[in-house]
Formats: C-alpha cells, structure tokens, sequence
C-alpha cells in the first residue's frame, strides 16, 4: 500500500456526500449550457460572494494573512493554503480542498476560478494595489490535490 | 422552550458546513442572472441527473418505493419522504431537506425544480405512464421544513 | 406528517455516522461493566477535559456566557443552549444534543453526567462562588431533545 | 509542499469535529483508570458490538470479503481495507480510519484493539475455523495512515 493510495482514498471522499451528487449534476448541467470561461466567470463570481461571507480581519504580514485564511478554510473542511512571496509576487498553494471531488476532474480548468474570486477578494479587503490580480496557473498534473495560484500585477 | 425553537435549530443546522456559502453564493449569481422559470429548469435537471446517479430497483409497491427512495435520500441526509395515493394521483411530502437552508428560503419558487426532477427521474425509471409528471404545490408557509408535490396526469 | 416527525427524524440524524455505532458498541460495553453512579462520574470527567479543551473568554453577564457556551457548540453540532436566572441560581436548558441518539435512550441517566462535567467546568472559569454545583433535573419525557439542568448552591 | 503535508492535513482531520474532544478527553479518562491491557480489551468487545451492529452477507472469496469489509467502512468515513492471503494466513491493511486523530497518537497500542474486534468478529460470522485469531502487528512508525493485523492460527 503506497502514499497514492492514502491521498487517492482522502481526495476521493473529500466532498461532503450531502452534495456530492448535486454538485456532479450542477457541473454536468453547466458545461451543457456554457463555455468554460463563462463558467470560470461565474465561478469567480461565487468565490467573490463566499470571500464576502467570510471576511478576515486586516492583517500586517503574509503569514498572518495565510493563519487568517487558514482558519476560514479549516473551519469547513476546504484544505489549506501556504503563501509565499517572491521578486515577482506571493504564490498561492491550495492544497486538499474538495472542489475537484465535488465537480469531476474535468472541470478543474473553470471550477479554479472559484479560487481566483476568492483569493482576489480576500487580497483586495486587504487593500492590495488595484492592479494586482489573483490568477491560476495552468494545472500540473503531477501536483496531487493542490491549486496553484499567482498574486501579481495584471499586464496593462 | 418551543418545539419551534428545536426545529428552527435543525433546519438551520441541517446543510453541510463545507458547502453553505458555496451554495449560498451560487443561488445569489445563479438569481441575478436567470429568471425564475429558468432556474427551476436547470434545477429540474439537476435532479434528473441525481436520480440517474442515484437509482432504486424496481418495486412493486408504492410502500417498497417510498423505502427505497428513503434508502436513497437518508444515505445522504436529505430528509425523507411520505408517499400517499388518492383519487387523482400520488401525494409526495419530502420533510426534513437541507435545500432552503442551502439556497436560502427566497429561492424555493425555484429550488424545488430539483425534487420536480428527482421524483419525476424516479417515477419514470418505474415505468409509470408517460404522461404523469411531477409538479411542486405552492409552498406552505406553515408546513414547517417540508415541500409538497404530487404525480397526477398532465394537462393536455 | 406533524411537526413530531420532524424532530424525530432531525434528532435521530443528530450524531455523525462516523462515531454512531462505535458510541453505541461503547455504551453497552461500559453499561455491563460499570453501575450508573460510576458512569456517571466518568462522563462528568469526559465532561470536564471537553471544557477544558474548548474554554471560553471571560463573560460579564449571563446573555454572553450564553452566547459563547453556544458558540462553542454549534461548531461541532451539539445543540444550543438557554440560561435563565431566577431565585434559586441558574436553569441551563441544552436542546438538540447528539447524546441520546449516540449512546442510546436508555442511558439517558448516566450520560447527561457529560454536561454537568461540562457546565460545571466552564462555569468554574467563570470564577463562580466555589458552592455552586450544576446537577441534570430528572428527565421530563415531554420534553423533547432537551435536558434540563440547573446551576445552584450545594446542599452542605 | 510535499506529499506528506497533503496526509497530515487529511489525518488530522479525519474524525468528525462532534466527536473528536469528546473521544479526547474519553482516551484521558480512561488512560487514567485502567492499564492498557484492559483497554485493549475494553476496545477489543467495541470492536465486536460495531461488527455485530454492521454486518457482511456471506461471501465465497476474499477478494468479496474485502469489497463488504470496505463498503461497510466507506459509508462511515473510516477508511479503507486490503486484505491478502499468504502461507501464514491472511494480512489486514487498514488504511485512513480516524481512530488515531480521535484518541491521539499516544493511545495507539490499546485502540488497535478495536480493529481486532471488529475483524475477528466479521471473520468469525464468515464461519473460519475457530483457532484463528485477529492481531495488530507492532505499529509501524513509517507506515502513514495505516494499521497491519494478522488474521493466523492462534498458538496452542
């Protein structure tokens, strides 16, 4: 029995049952009827509203943000995020959240932009400079259950 | 302390934390986007494609169905439901769903498409005549957490 | 249906199924080994270390020594609280608990031992006079998913 | 961030938030009155009530044990199970349970107890030979998620 197997069982019954049928049946309904950027769209939207629902107090530091967002995440079982900053702006890893679960992996490449309302929502409350924006980076297949992500400022 | 005061506690209780917001923040995008009679058409779907997912063995009865949709809904903590036949049909009374908590109580004119489509999915795998449907009766507002439908023939 | 079926179907839900049939396994094993008294005690010591492990900030009234004992439970789905004060001390009434449903109904004697330890502990915090003693009234049969206890000063 | 950040996160959060200060401070509690061998046995006749609460339909094979074991534990969230066959008798893998996340670390060489109740009971009512006898092996601090028992020949 290998590490794959654990994370392949923990990942697979990461979406609460309540909604996992739902959610498949909302995902399959969607991509019937929009385009993925329609979608990513819509998703950033909602990620927006969820950001409004569960504010962060202001924070002064990276690693006070990332314990700020943590603690909204961990409060409902959403996985965790590690940030860190480099010469060109802080990535974001999300890690074990349920959304590839609840939608099907073939949905990752609009379903991410749940994460982009989200973050953007969160660092925009934090009052970021208006021009930065949060940004997915093409998934990696390699990654196992995690979402990367860029903070940096948008090309003009 | 009411019994009011107990079932006003498990209702609000009754949708999984890991999805309220998300849910929350849909039915606010889905609700600026669509009108009504749309949103209870995608909803409809929704709940075909969860019966789909979701299947019973055929039955013989309508006790051996309401049992078995049981089975099906109680897996997963949606409530349950009580099957009653008369003269012109089947009434169906599903208690207990953690559909208004999850979209909020202003978004069940169109929430309920998703039970329209569930039992209409369901009743139509049993091979019942075609041309019953399923159809959602004005809300009660004293009905306490449940949703009333009924099976009869549709209007030509 | 009347609103009896709701709660019944809500409280019967009320523990997670994770924990359902070991919690059962456990309290009919314990109940064989050990007379009522002694399980009583050990869930009021269970009681004590839960309080210890999810303490409270200092209240200054009742309103928000409710507010935070309710805080503390509905993040993990126990139920809710009310207190009132009169004459003799405080009436604590706890609704909507998974404990009957976990353990069974006939332990109802024994396990309400856990919310005295709890109440106990978290109203020792509250640098209560040393006297007082938080003691489960006898069960009312008619009242539904709520036990009844009341804080006052100890019999000498 | 690594593979094993994603398992930590799973673990620790594998035991529903109801239970997990509850099964706190029960472990304590009872670590406190008993010494692990009776503990192990306290566990060990859980293990079999939960067994018993739980039942398998009889299977022919144990590739079919193996796919009734699981489907029992799926449906609870306790992880998952490999058993194999081999000269000596047959290897117990289970994996992802939240027994060590719902007791702590420390308790794991009497909580085992459980899972050899738990199987020796569910082997006992598939009719094996009455000398056989379930028994964690010494845990294995590499092994991530995992507990290894034997199901052999008991010694004379």
């Amino acid at each position: 029995m290998e590490t794959g197997a654990f994370i392949e069982y923990y990942e697979r019954n990461s979406c609460s049952s309540q909604w996992l049928e739902f959610n498949r049946g909302m995902a399959l309904e969607l991509s019937a009827g929009l385009p993925p950027e329609d979608l990513r769209q819509l998703f950033f939207r909602v990620g927006q509203r969820f950001a409004q629902a569960l504010p962060n107090p202001p924070c002064a530091t990276l690693d006070e943000l990332q314990e700020q967002f943590n603690a909204r995440w961990n409060g409902i079982h959403w996985g965790f995020t590690v940030l860190s900053e480099d010469a060109e702006g802080v990535a974001i890893a999300h890690a074990c959240s349920p959304i590839a679960a609840a939608f099907g992996p073939a949905t990752t490449n609009w379903s991410v932009g749940f994460f982009e309302g989200v973050y953007q929502a969160w660092f925009d409350a934090q009052h970021m400079p208006a021009e930065l924006r949060v940004q997915a980076l093409q998934p990696d297949a390699e990654a196992g259950p995690r979402i990367d992500l860029r903070l940096k400022k948008a090309l003009p």
